[in-house]
This record gives C-alpha cells, structure tokens and sequence, in this order.
C-alpha cells in the first residue's frame, strides 16, 4: 500500500519541547512505525512546493495521512481542494488530532468542526465503544495517555458513519475521538490523540490505531459510479 | 414558524409550459400550500439584492426552503455561506429537487452531490422506507408520480441521518429520493420531486411531505455549544 | 397524548431510602410531572394481574414508560412479546436506567445489554452530543448529577439510530446515556439516569428529557407498511 | 477462514426444478465457490443432529452462511439461541434471501422482518449505493438478475449500520437488498438474492458478493468488553 504523510512541520521547528520528542519531525515518526508493516510510505510538509501534494504524488497515494494545527491558513484552497477530490475519487484519509480544523476535514465535513480545548497535562481515557470494528484489532477496551491534551464536545461535526472510540478526560469532559465517515469512494478516519508536546505517537496503541486506521480506509476497487445524463434501461410502457 | 421560501425563479420567466404549470412562480405556488398550515410564510428570489437573502431575513427564517437548477453559479459565495452558517446555527433547511447541486446544499455536505438523470416523463414510484419518521405521517406506503424527471444511484451524499424514501423509476433506476442530514444545531431534509415541467408541487402528498419537512426542520430552543479554549470542570488529582 | 409509566415497584417496598425519595413509587413521581405537560398519564406495576398491561390498556396507550431492575425475570414472556408487538405497531417506548435488562428492551435489541456498573455515590455528567434534537429542548450543554451509579461501555447495544447524550463518571468511565432506536413504526429512547437511592426523577433537568422523550416517541398516522404476497403494480415487459 | 454454509435442504428434495439447479445442495454450490478463496469451507444441513450445528462446530466458524426457507420452524430454539449468542461474541453471520425469516437473524434484529414477496420471473437490478464498502469490490455499478423473486418495502428490519444494495423490480417495487449490522461483537450481512427455483448462486458477481461478505463479516482480533461490576479507576474527590 502507498501511504503519505503529510506534516505541518512547524512547531518541531520552534519549540524545543516538541524538537525533543520528535527529533524528525511527528510526519517521520509516524512513517517510521508504518513501515514496520511494509508500507510503502514517504513523508511531505508544508514548506514543500505545492505542500508535497503534487498531482503525482496525490495518484499514486492510497491513503493520506493529514497532521496539522498553526498553519492551517497557509494550505493553498486548490491544494485542499484537490486533496478533497481525490478522497471522493476513492483515496483514504487519516486525520490526527488538530487536523479536525485542517482545510480538506472541514470541506469534507460540510461543518465548523470546533470543539473544546484545554491544555492541562490530564489524564484521556480512550475506550472502544464498538468492539466489532478493524480500527480496533488488537487492542484491550481502552487506552490510557497519562497526559494529554483536553478535547471537549460539542465536536461539530457530522453524525459520524461509525463512532469507534470515546474519550474520558480528568477535567470533566468526554469526545468522540474516533470517527469514521465516507465521502464519494473515499473512506476518512478522524482520530483525537496527538499533541505535538506529548509522546503521543510514541505509544504503541495509538500507532497500532493509526495501522489499522489506514488499512481500513484503503479502498480495493470498489465501483466507479457514472453519474450525468443516462439513457433508459428499460422500456417504458408507453 | 417562520418561513422563507427561495426560488431561482428563471424556468418561469422563459419556458412557458413551466409558466402554465406554475403562473406565479414555483415559491408561490409553494407559499400558498404552506400557509395552509397557518406558518408566516416570505417568498424571495434569485434577482432580488442578496437574491433577498439579507441578514434580516435570514435572522427571521426559521426554516428556508430551497428550489434552484440552472443558475446555481449565480448565487454569490458570500451568500451561499450565509445561508450555510446559519443552518450550522439551528436554520432548517429544506432542499427540493435540483437544488441538490446548489451552492448552500453542496457546501453543506461537503461531497459532490451529483447524481444520474434523465428527461422521459416516466412513472417514480416513492416507497417509504422510514415508518416511524414524523415527515411520512398522512401518507400511505407510496406515493406515485405518474411523469417526473428521473434521478438515479450512485447519488453522491454523505450516508444520510435517515433514508426516508427511495424511488422506483420506470426506465430501470433507483434513488434515494428523501433523506434527512443534521449539520451543527440545523436540520436538513433534501426531498427529490419537483422538476420544473411537470406539475408536482400541486399533487397532494407532495405537499404534504413538504409540510412535514419543514415542521420537522425547525429546532425549537435546543442547547446552544459552547466551543474554544475550556477551563478546567474537575480538579486534577495531581 | 395517552401515556403508561410502568414500574416493577419493589425496592419502594423493601428499601426505606427508596421509599423516603419517592414514598408513592417512581411510577408517581414520574406521572405527576407527565401531567404538567397536560397530558392522560396512567401508572401500572408487576404485581398487578397481567401487569397492569392488559390489552385493552395497551391498545389505548400512545408511549409506554418503564422501569425495572431486580424483577426482570418475573415479567411473563408472553406480555413482554406484546410489549414488544405494540411497539413494532407503533407505540413509542421510553426505557429508563436499569430497564436496560428489561425483556421488552432486550428483545426490540436482540442483543444482550449488558454494561459496566458500580454504586459509588460519584458524579455523573451527561453531555449533549446531538443539538439538533428535540429531545434536548431546552437544556444547556450537559447536566449534572451529583451522585448515580456509575453505567460504563461497552453497552451491549446495536449502534443507536441516533446518539444524544454521552455520561462522563468521575470513577473514570463513559457511557452512551440517551439513545434512541426505531423498530417497526414504533421509535424507542433509552435513557441513562434513574438509580433508585438517589432523587433523579426530581431533578428538573431530568424531567425536561424525559418529557421530550416522551413526546419525539409517539407516532401520529405514519403509514402502515402492509406485507406479504403483493400483486404486480406494473405489466412486466415479457 | 473457517466457514460454515448452513442450509435448510429441503427443496432440493422435492422440487426437480431446484435438484435441477443444484443437483448437490444450495449449500454444496455455495462452499464450492468460497473454496476458490482457499476458505476452510464445511457444509452442515437442517436434518444432521443438533442440525449441524454442535458446540465444537460453532466454535470453529469464523463466519456462518445461512440459507432457509420452508422449514425454519423446525430449527430448535436452543439451536438458534446458540447461534445468536455466538454472534454476540464475534461470530460473523451472512443472511441470504428467505434466511430474513430465520430464527437466529430475527432474535438478532429484534423486528418481524417481513416483506413483500412476489414470484414472477421478473427481473432484478442491484444498484450499489455504498461505493465505499469492500463487499461491493469487483463489481460493476449494478447486478442484473433476469429473474428472480421479488422482495419490496418496507422491509421490517431494524435501520442497517451500513446499506450497500437497492434492488430494482420490474414489477414496481424497491428493496434494501444489501445491508449489514452490528451486534456485540459480530458482523452480520443480510443478502436478497437467491430463490431456489432460479441459478442466482452460479451468477459470478453474486458469488464475489457473498464471498466479499464473508471477509467483511469475520472478526480479527478486536476487543473483548468486559462487563458487570466494576471497580473504581480513578479516586473519587470526595
């Protein structure tokens, strides 16, 4: 499978707290664990001409991977705009934590998409609430990260197709922290977890979530609907 | 409730079997069955300054209605995400026909919405397929349609909330003709019938279902979210 | 509207706490702010003969309240499957706390509906996560329980038609608190909140819901699928 | 995979037209086309003891394909009641045609599961409405089915997790013929096509869906809810 990782790859550069647990940034972090299942994966940021996300690179992507958070604004609209299409024309889409304010999640969630926010290095309790799904293959009932980033609802966004995980957090909040939608062809998982000053992506239950999550949305040659203008298939009766 | 009933109103002024079918227009002829039921019903139009979507307006509607098809593209941006915010801020929306593919709709779905179709006056038949939904009350199993325009599968939405009806067409296709879509604190119905050269809007349980569409869409005083940066509701253990 | 609040009636015998927080049973408690609303409100309990849910009482009853929790077992089978008959007709369904394990419940369900509990005294809070629904009018964002026993996924449920509140616990769990389910013509709403020790049912916020419940589960004059072996309704081409 | 085809094999007896058909069984013809995938595929029928379906043999299926008819009053409550029970522990379950009337896929509903049926040598059309799903890979946009019974709304199940087929009937009517739901911790896939008296099961692409249907519905490996008392994970602020 061909898997892309896209990375903001700006807070790695500034503030040494995250430089420290990420020394290669979160997008080869990330790329390092998916390659253990034999991935073929390659990593794109931000500074990158056209972000990375070339026409090329985009066809030949079975699924995207989307971190991002200060710098959604500096996304070019026909970048995000293009990225949206080829999720409808069948390519997956992972998007991690802050991305839920990201330009293609909130095209394609037709939403505001803001939540509640905190940071207070609390305690998130993520628990499975539908033990039949891929997503969760080989985890136990929850995850536990000793600290992380507060995540509240509301969380506006639309009825998700499948709500896989809730989160509990200390504070005094719950969210719906993994979610899957689909939109076209294309199959998107939302999943909470990772702020850039936690080692969030270092924790082997959330790197076997973001596994599964990619397997899940990889699309094998489902139909290519037609859509236009369409002659009759049958007769009328007339 | 408070009414706004919006019409592209172009077909009328050009196409005279239109004209005859609908003399005033089709959003009188949809304001006069809705104010049936006693509702302050406003009608306006694509010509009008902010295709008479202004702020005032937009501040007293409790449910729009929406009918476009050929000038989509004229609905200025600025307006169609209006009309989108204020659905994402509790506004019911009720969708008709051809205004699958206009601005507020698309936006709202963040998909493509776009669908087969076809022009031969044949028979759709639409079964219910929801008999608990409040939008079906008055109706029997199906409601027959002995000339409409055809629309057909793969119809390009995000799985809706609730599938209500799926027509039958007599040339071979089927599609999923009424389906309801929640968005932040609004409530969406998009119902098919209704092309511009038949008579459709006169027929009965149409305008029955109308009427129930937009009783369903109003929201009456649900909990307004709170979003953004959250204190603290517990106190940490540490 | 016609409305029955059943209610197995027995730690209010046995249990002095419960009897000094609702000394004439929660089935009273529940009617008398059912009546606020103006609506016909009757009460029924297990030990009465076939329940208090003959036939005719049945068939006069618009939604059907219920309350369990230690007597689940000495409910007939043959009046939970009328129970369960009325419902798929179209008799709206509101099921409270411990009902969970009722066999009315389980069998619309067929799953098991087994959960995690504990009696803890801790404090519950119940997050909208749905505010487009009706069955939220006129709340805030969440309500908040100082003390109730503790329900904990995995809920044993199929996945909710719809999802409206979500329980955070101060022990550390999460839990889907209101649900609803259509099954047949008749629509279903589970909700959470209601552990006999504590004085749920006099908690406004509480009351609100389960008016609203109450009146988003009654059905007015949806169609009546009809079934079975079914005459062509068109000449087949052959 | 471990697949269990289980068959009523009862018209296979007594009607030349269906021995004709399938001179070795429904069941034999549908284990023959999964063995192409390299599935371990066993056979059990309606008149083995404990029809077929003994303890050891339910503990060694992965998936279980469900065909009956005519006599699924015969099949033992217990059995059935054995089945389902091992759905809800992870069981997966694929429903094909008259299998709606079953006994294990009825308690799993909780609905009457009724429909409209006609037997008319009329022709079917499958759309795919979910072009996202892997049960759909392979395929085209539609199956044809030159003739086939008929099944038409409403079909009394329970609103699917997922629907992936509409039929299209010649005689007028439309069908959810392709939909999957969730139960504990199972998979279920209910299938509409294959009356005995007509080759449905030796149609290519109905092979490629039941076959897409068994991987889907087998479970690998997610988590095992645990339930009932539950201790305290964090410490009450009290």
């Amino acid at each position: 499978m061909k898997i892309t990782v896209w990375n903001e790859n700006r807070h790695e550069q500034t503030n040494p707290v995250v430089a420290d647990i990420y020394p290669e940034g979160i997008h080869r972090a990330i790329s390092a664990f998916l390659k253990e299942d034999g991935h073929d994966v390659r990593t794109v940021t931000l500074d990158e001409p056209e972000h990375g996300l070339t026409d090329e690179m985009l066809a030949e992507t079975d699924v995207l991977v989307w971190w991002g958070h200060k710098a959604h604004d500096e996304v070019k609209d026909e970048i995000a705009e293009k990225v949206k299409q080829c999720v409808l024309d069948g390519m997956g889409l992972v998007v991690l934590h802050s991305g839920h304010f990201s330009k293609p999640f909130t095209k394609l969630m037709g939403t505001g998409c803001n939540l509640k926010w905190r940071e207070a290095d609390e305690k998130e309790r993520l628990w499975v609430v539908d033990p039949t799904h891929p997503i969760t293959e080989g985890l136990q009932q929850y995850i536990e990260l000793e600290k992380e980033e507060m995540y509240g609802e509301h969380f506006d966004i639309p009825t998700p197709d499948e709500l896989i995980f809730i989160s509990w957090f200390e504070g005094g909040e719950v969210f719906r922290s993994g979610a899957t939608f689909k939109r076209g062809r294309g199959k998107i998982f939302y999943f909470r977890p990772g702020h850039e000053t936690y080692p969030t992506y270092h924790h082997k239950d959330i790197q076997k979530v973001i596994k599964n999550g990619i397997k899940w949305a990889a699309n094998n040659n489902t139909p290519q609907p037609t859509r236009g203008n369409h002659q009759l298939i049958e007769y009328l009766s007339k």
